[in-house]
């Protein structure tokens, strides 16, 4: 189980290693600017977490394993970012996946720390959308999350939700956490599948 | 006293909050982008300040009651934004309120723990115009406390060292940050009233 | 020896806060907006490692000296950035100092704080850029050691790497600082001086 969750976490990563090093290639970027973004994408969320939660040095920076996530994701958009970028449909699709896994880790970790049920959803939803906010605001481009595209960090915010109610019940954490994520992942791909938005201000 | 505290930090968290939910308007953004916005822009200076000092979890993350300012200014922004935008500089004159708090209450908290008087005053002066800071880089914008508008950074700066010098003297803390804070505040109105800028460089 | 370091460091620092206020010169920013990016590219990439590792409050923060640079640094570029302008060649090759100091610096301080080799190279490679990277987003410049100018990480890399593996070996540390030192430095002379760039995708 534990192998399978760290599987899981490291295939979330590389997922959003991709989109980071996918933004440095349409930025002209050399490779260090590919492995930069890379690197914030995938593990800025969880910095940003621990960080603020007081777990320091945060494990996605201490375990090396995190690391050589960037590196592979940095090599294979050097050498295949054109074939990548045709599939970016499918890096939204896997992407999802790593939305509802790091929305609940997220949660769940903050919870562990002691932190209340409205800061541990506020974290889930920071572990899960913060890479990609580093990422966008490095690349200087308003960061997606926060509109107008596809539904991304409300399904995150169900997701967290869930997955700290359930705790708060109690009931046994793998199931808490396999719903939340469940539900994230799904209400994302709906969202992709059929344009659903966030609601935007009248002008 | 206690209770007065906390609502005037509520009070300027959420004119903090309206301005950063006003810019994600401007920006086009959606609800998310207003809400992030808004969360950066009022708990953002404290969240870096206690994250320097090993404060953490932040104050501003760990208590429910600062997390709901962020979501009370989005909503009212979101639904009468037309009548909050006429009303900018109204906006300007009540975040001067927010400047001077802040300033004085991230000076003292550095002293707090354990800070000398020259990081002391720096800190104040982070927590006073860091949440703003990060706003405006979110939103592609040079931090407008960088220049070249009124000065916003400079009566902040006085209103810490004020709080420090007190604090060292010592003289009792809340006859300081009242005087601190004042004189913040005057200041800023000041050179809203006036057009005060800081020195630019000759080009 | 010990004053020696310091006068290195303070140095170091020195040259990156002069990198710093000259760019806010040129966005026509005031002098807080001088100091604030003076402030952040000289201490910016070792309060980043130093909050990762859990090193709070940063000595760059605590200790009023390393405060005082960047005071010195928007003071004498405020006056004479004109003239300063004219030597940013000069600027650049001082900042390979930096540099070289700060890779090394920041990759010894990760181990002692009991991170493993391969974090302690990314963090040392962090302490060495970090605070270039602040001040370009502030200044909503896509990060210059991003890409494509001249080899710059690439050469931090390296020094972090060879203080990292010396210390493993372990060599005696003064040796091993010197000599990461100063192949990051000659390193990044040579990419200067001859134009040496990091792959770039092809298109």
């Amino acid at each position: 189980m534990a192998s399978l969750l760290l599987v899981l976490d490291l295939a979330g990563m590389l997922v959003f290693a991709i989109s980071g090093a996918l933004l440095a290639v349409r930025r002209r970027l050399d490779i260090v600017g590919l492995l930069a973004l890379a690197a914030l994408t995938a593990l800025g969320g969880g910095w940003i977490r621990d960080v603020l939660i007081g777990a320091t040095p945060p494990a996605a920076l201490a375990d090396w394993r995190y690391l050589l996530v960037p590196v592979v994701a940095t090599l294979a958009t050097f050498w295949f970012h054109p074939a990548v970028a045709r599939r970016e449909r499918t890096v939204d699709v896997l992407d999802a996946f790593g939305l509802g896994l790091f929305c609940v880790a997220g949660a769940l970790k903050a919870l562990e720390y002691g932190l209340g049920p409205l800061p541990a959803i506020a974290l889930g939803i920071v572990t899960a959308v913060g890479g990609g906010v580093l990422r966008d605001v490095v690349a200087l481009r308003v960061p997606t999350v926060f509109g107008p595209g596809e539904l991304y960090a409300i399904p995150a915010a169900a997701g967290a939700t869930l997955a700290v109610i359930g705790h708060q019940l109690p009931l046994p954490s793998p199931a808490v956490a396999t719903v939340g994520a469940a539900v994230a992942i799904t209400w994302r791909l709906l969202a992709i599948a059929r344009g659903w938005h966030a609601p935007v201000p009248s002008s």
